[in-house]
């Protein structure tokens, strides 16, 4: 109360400071969670920054700080959080000091809790303004409180503190935003029911972070260089990383809840992948076309699955979890504290590049970077003695936005010197000297142009100013946010129940956490280290293939994984002998969801397969048009033929779409197909089938009753399907029992109960079409999983 | 003849040492060339070696030098050579000294140079035979004699020398073999006619270096490493150098007429390539299968273009040539003494990575080695001074086969410690100790798994011994020469009047050779100094593509290669310019000839075509099936097709093959292709048409005085061409007019004639169908070379 009297003491004598001077109109900031841990340590101090540099703009302003603590208590945690700002370096410490105790009057703390608290903070604000005389000119509302009062303090806001109509309002906030999409898209209506979006300013504070601030600003000066390596032909690799060597420990209760995914990569990494692979706008400062072209990189990225991520947790987490939130002794923690994730961008400029996503806390060392590196496309003929003496176009190009910490300790854009000089904003980036015995990313210091910041700021005092100036392109749209959580979620909902590899936590974490890419997908690099192991997780055993009988017929049973190598082994053995002896395969494949492992696991692991002499056929197919997602030619296609070389006139979809409509029976395509079989395929018997087995025990597309294709003359078949889309086409029963190979596919706890009714059940093709499945002179063999063998 | 009676005297005194005792047969060792530079520097001393390895074998031997010279003086100059030849380290000089006496004691020296010297050659073997009662076991000819003498030598011993029935011969062959492929052709041509192929061995003395040797028995005895990595996805480039620091000085009446590309890619470094490509046979140690992989490996080659290759000469080697070879001081040379050479192949395994051919004299050092650079696929997530200490995923992963000479001064196969231990045979490979200072490659040796050879062998102690056994995988068979001359002598020919860079030679070359690949084309990374120009060499004429005007449309014209290349960069502006507008781009070609060259330009340079979101149609088709070398389809689908990934949906062939049948009205092949374009193209306006002109001023397949498709509604025709095949399909003039761009493409001078009509006609479609090619609102842009413009 006391500190309360001397601000209005103060007020009424004219002495606050330069109030009434100014024309441009005052500016309240209110800081709601003015005690704690984020405004002590930044917002304060950003605060005052923003008071020092815009003291002679023409504004004026006073600083509110609020919290749910009883006034006399939040005045003193407050004021004693104030006293303690410090004066940057590059300022006098006598004008330092004369705008300190300014900045000081002109704060003031409030209780807000009630209803009615918000009431008097706006009568309080509305008062002030009268009795000074001054036009308002804004207010900003910056909230650092946990996210479940978000809602509450936005309502009252909303009702209650909105500025006059000329005024505006700007409201900030601050992450977490949602847990995933679903809880993102609730907090983001209901926000919206409260504000309008350009009165929103989500913060992620990596936009406030120098070198992350100046991607976009880069890539636009510096045109010119980066048009033409700008793209996959030029690119290796990128990788954005952020590493932390402090722990969760004292933060669990909110880290159980996100974890190192929603915590780091979904926010800060994502909004730095995006300023590298969005299209660059015409104008990189209009808000509204960076916006567009972020959304169109974010359609780009091509979906996440569980294999795209390497996740760990560090050992004392477990216990740090048990001991701070109260839980027993055998708590599990789900929760990453460490991840790797590969990003693909299906983007023309950046097809296959590899952008590797890193995060995690007790690391053995504190950095941040984007690192971009460049294909090495010259020879060096002379000798590397010589090579390694000057700037040669050997050594590794790559260009590195240095967020901060680690060895240079400092944001800097780093640009390899066989790359080019960079154009850098004289004013702000300035060339840095010296050190040069430093090696960064595998290279001397003075192999790079090294450019840090005239003036290094601290990211909120960035934002802070830009909330100021009203930049909302450093800020998180609604759109972008939603964006983010919709590229994340389907991840984060595949990995909650991944095993995590443990770690040590700093150095002794050795090459625990490195991890590789294999196939579009990430590993990591070194098996699991028994010792290492929590005794409580289960482990994946290693069973070999078995080899046995099914149904009178050969049997192949293993893990899906050996199961899926060992059959495309004999598929391609199957090939190779064929076409040796024949000059050509003839292969009918079916759909479904099983067949797209296999046909992955073809395409990139089977170099000598001979497709240049294999015919693809269909076993069946929806009638749907070939493009359709729907589609088995569609899947076929995506998954294997655009890998491998199979030529034009090898391939036979079936041709369930003719003269612009799908399986009319007048469009004759059963016939046309059955004769494409009897002129290609010596006695229509194909060298091998592959099918797969549903649940009803239907196969091919023939359904159990099936009208068509369970038996007779008939080839090729039109049949109807319980499931959407219902009209299909297949080959019938007969024609697959004249192949000389038949192949059946089965995988899967799904499929468990209808491979234990077929190793009972004899030859029933009208009740399950696949015990129909008997090649008159071929043979028959079962490929079936453990889980579907063993449930 | 002292000489000669003495070895009479030694064998009727039965003191020659070892020949009776034996019972295996006895083989008669000839030298033709024996007193050359190979024979003394190499060829003896292999010879020797051979004696002390086979001495215990139970075959006996007699050594045959020969040469022009006349019998005394050649018998001097031999034995000079003879008394010369070394101890091997590892025997003992006792033993040595033993059999050098015997090794002597065989030899003798014959002037070959008639017709009757050879008849006496062969009576004088089998005198020596019958006289000692020794079976025979075969004959040896080692043609050590320049080119030009090989016909009429072998005509000889075809006639005189044969051994008689159950002793083999074998002739081995020296290098050159021919010059390109017509004179290779016909030189084996010849040989063929006095050899069969098992008698010839042609000698590639790269196939005897240790560490190419064993490049085939290292992938064998490591398939279960290399399996998953020998391939395109793992492996980043391989380089296949060999660089000299001597220059052609004494030997530019051969250097002269050969050249760098001629002297050591054609043979030594193409051997290395096709061991390193090809698929592993069975086994490796069969020559039939190696040789069936080598040539299906020569056939995945992509071609070569002028642009596929970098040339040099040392500034030194005119002023050489023209005081060796005796020519005018401004006689200007073309022959390249440097070459760096970009290929790719074509198969699954390879496709897309890089091998660099490199050699060069007048270099920095002298070196040789073949290496495989793998790609980084790891993020290592600990801290660059943590990871260089071990050997982590992130270092570089390289196998190296070091030839010799260079830093390491031995044959060696070197594999980085984070691929795997090699396996590598005991008893002549074993691991090399010591030397950890050095660098390799950008590494230190102790990175490296090192093996180098039990006991170091001289490429031709290791090429005689397998003469000896009857090796044949190490010698170069007809079918792989030519396959290799027929790869080369494309490349040979572009060249031929290519402008060459200038280096100083040695250390002074510095970055002068250094290049680069570009869009897969390589070029020198630096522009050429312009001191270093010789000022008398011809430059090759800059000629500029014209632009101008051709029937009130544009005209570009310029030689063929450069229309063609502007042509495909025209076209895939239009195809990324229409694809980034409206998502996707509707191309129409055509048949023909001329587009070939075309389609394969665009297959090769033009990786950034945004072919995934491409349609191809075709302009005009014959009436035959599609798999018919006569079909445009085929020809399409050959050059251009299968090297890119259209996707299946977006190719749409003509059906001109409908019911098994070809073009018959009824069934309606041109409403078909009608309605497809309808449903796809908007407004049935394609983006782009490709077009040709006739010699009759045809265009498309509308012929003059066409009943169908000059006029009218009808979009697709079905039309008459005056020659063979008569039924085709095209587009019509009307639907042609309806694109919004239309390209005309000329070529050569049989077109001159219709070029210049057409330049004077105005339009009458009906005479000149092509004359009525006039896009409604469509550009149209004629593309005409020097041949057909100005004939």
């Amino acid at each position: 109360k006391m500190l309360r009297r001397v601000l209005c003491t103060v007020l009424f004598m004219g002495a606050l400071p330069s109030l009434a001077e100014v024309s441009q109109g005052h500016i309240s900031v209110v800081l709601l969670g003015a005690t704690g841990d984020l405004a002590k340590k930044y917002l304060w101090q950003g605060l005052f920054q923003l008071y020092m540099d815009q003291v002679s703009s023409g504004h004026s302003f006073t600083f509110h700080g609020a919290a749910l603590t009883a006034l006399e208590l939040g005045q003193k945690l407050m004021f004693d959080v104030l006293k303690k700002l410090a004066c940057p370096p590059d300022e006098s410490p006598n004008r330092c000091a004369v705008l300190k105790d300014q900045f000081l009057k002109l704060s003031q703390y409030h209780q807000l809790k009630t209803a009615e608290n918000y009431t008097v903070l706006n009568r309080e604000i509305e008062t002030l303004l009268r009795q000074e005389g001054l036009k308002e000119a804004g207010r900003i509302f910056y909230f650092s409180v946990p996210p479940f009062a978000y809602t509450e303090i936005a309502r009252h806001i909303n009702s209650s503190c909105r500025p006059p109509p000329g005024a505006w309002l700007r409201v900030v906030l601050e992450k977490p935003f949602g847990h995933d999409l679903e809880s993102a898209q609730q907090l983001a209506a209901e926000l919206t029911s409260f504000f309008r979006e350009e009165e929103m300013y989500r913060v992620d504070h990596y936009l406030g972070k120098q070198a992350v601030a100046h991607i976009l600003p880069f890539r636009d000066q510096n045109r010119q260089f980066l048009d033409p390596i700008w793209n996959r032909h030029h690119v290796e690799r990128v990788e954005i990383v952020l590493k932390e060597t402090v722990d969760a420990k004292g933060r669990t209760s909110f880290y159980e809840q996100y974890g190192v995914i929603r915590d780091v990569l979904q926010n800060h990494l994502t909004e730095a992948l995006m300023f590298l692979t969005m299209e660059l706008p015409a104008n990189v400062s209009r808000a509204k076309e960076v916006l567009q072209c972020k959304l169109q990189a974010f359609q780009s990225l091509r979906g996440l699955e569980k294999t795209s991520a390497v996740l760990g947790q560090y050992q004392a987490y477990a216990g740090q979890v048990q001991e701070e939130l109260q839980k027993a002794q055998d708590y599990i923690s789900t929760t990453p504290t460490f991840a790797g994730v590969l990003i693909h961008s299906d983007s023309l400029r950046w097809e296959g590049v590899p952008f590797l996503l890193t995060s995690g806390k007790a690391l053995d060392e504190r950095v941040g970077y984007v690192r971009v590196l460049f294909k090495n496309q010259a020879y060096c003929t002379q000798s590397e003695t010589l090579r390694d003496a000057v700037h040669s176009q050997c050594k590794a190009k790559q260009i590195i936005f240095y967020i901060g910490h680690g060895a240079l300790n400092t944001p800097a854009v780093l640009v390899s010197r066989n790359l080019f000089r960079p154009v850098m904003p004289e004013g702000s980036w300035r060339e840095a000297v010296g050190q040069s015995d430093l090696h960064i990313f595998g290279q001397p210091l003075s192999d790079y142009y090294v450019y840090s910041p005239v003036k290094e700021r601290d990211a909120y005092s960035v934002l802070i100013s830009n909330i100021y100036h009203g930049r909302k392109d450093f800020f998180i749209t609604t759109e972008n946010l939603l964006a983010s959580w919709a590229f994340w979620t389907p991840l984060l909902d595949s990995i909650s129940h991944q095993p995590l590899r443990l770690y040590p936590g700093g150095v002794e974490n050795q090459h625990l956490l490195d991890f590789e890419m294999v196939s579009g997908e990430v590993a990591f690099t070194l098996a699991e280290p028994m010792e290492l192991l929590n005794p409580n997780r289960l482990m994946p055993s290693d069973y070999r293939t078995i080899q046995s009988k099914f149904r009178q017929s050969p049997l192949v049973s293993a893990w899906s994984e050996d199961l899926i190598s060992q059959l495309a082994s004999d598929i391609e053995k199957t090939a190779s002998r064929t076409v040796a002896h024949s000059g050509q395969f003839h292969l009918a494949l079916s759909g479904g969801s099983s067949p797209v492992i296999l046909f992955q696991r073809l395409a990139r692991h089977h170099y000598a397969f001979p497709w240049k002499y294999t015919h693809i056929w269909l076993v069946d197919e929806r009638c749907v048009p070939l493009t359709d997602a729907e589609s088995n030619f569609f899947s076929l296609h995506n998954h294997l033929l655009q890998s491998v070389r199979v030529p034009y006139f090898n391939v036979h979809p079936m041709p369930v779409h003719l003269n612009q409509r799908l399986c009319v029976e007048e469009d004759r395509g059963t016939e046309l197909y059955a004769k494409e079989i009897m002129a290609l395929v010596a006695n229509a018997s194909f060298d091998l089938v592959l099918l797969g087995v549903g649940t009803d025990g239907h196969t091919a597309s023939l359904f159990p009753q099936s009208e068509n294709g369970l038996e007779g003359a008939q080839t090729v078949v039109l049949t109807e399907s319980p499931v959407k889309p219902h009209q299909r086409m297949s080959l019938s029963l007969p024609l697959i029992n004249k192949a000389r190979q038949v192949f059946v596919l089965v995988l899967g706890k799904g499929k468990h109960d209808i491979t234990t009714l077929l190793s009972r059940v004899g030859h029933e093709p009208r009740k399950w079409p696949v015990s129909g499945v008997s090649p008159s002179s071929g043979q028959l063999v079962w490929y079936v999983d453990y889980e579907a063998l063993l449930g």
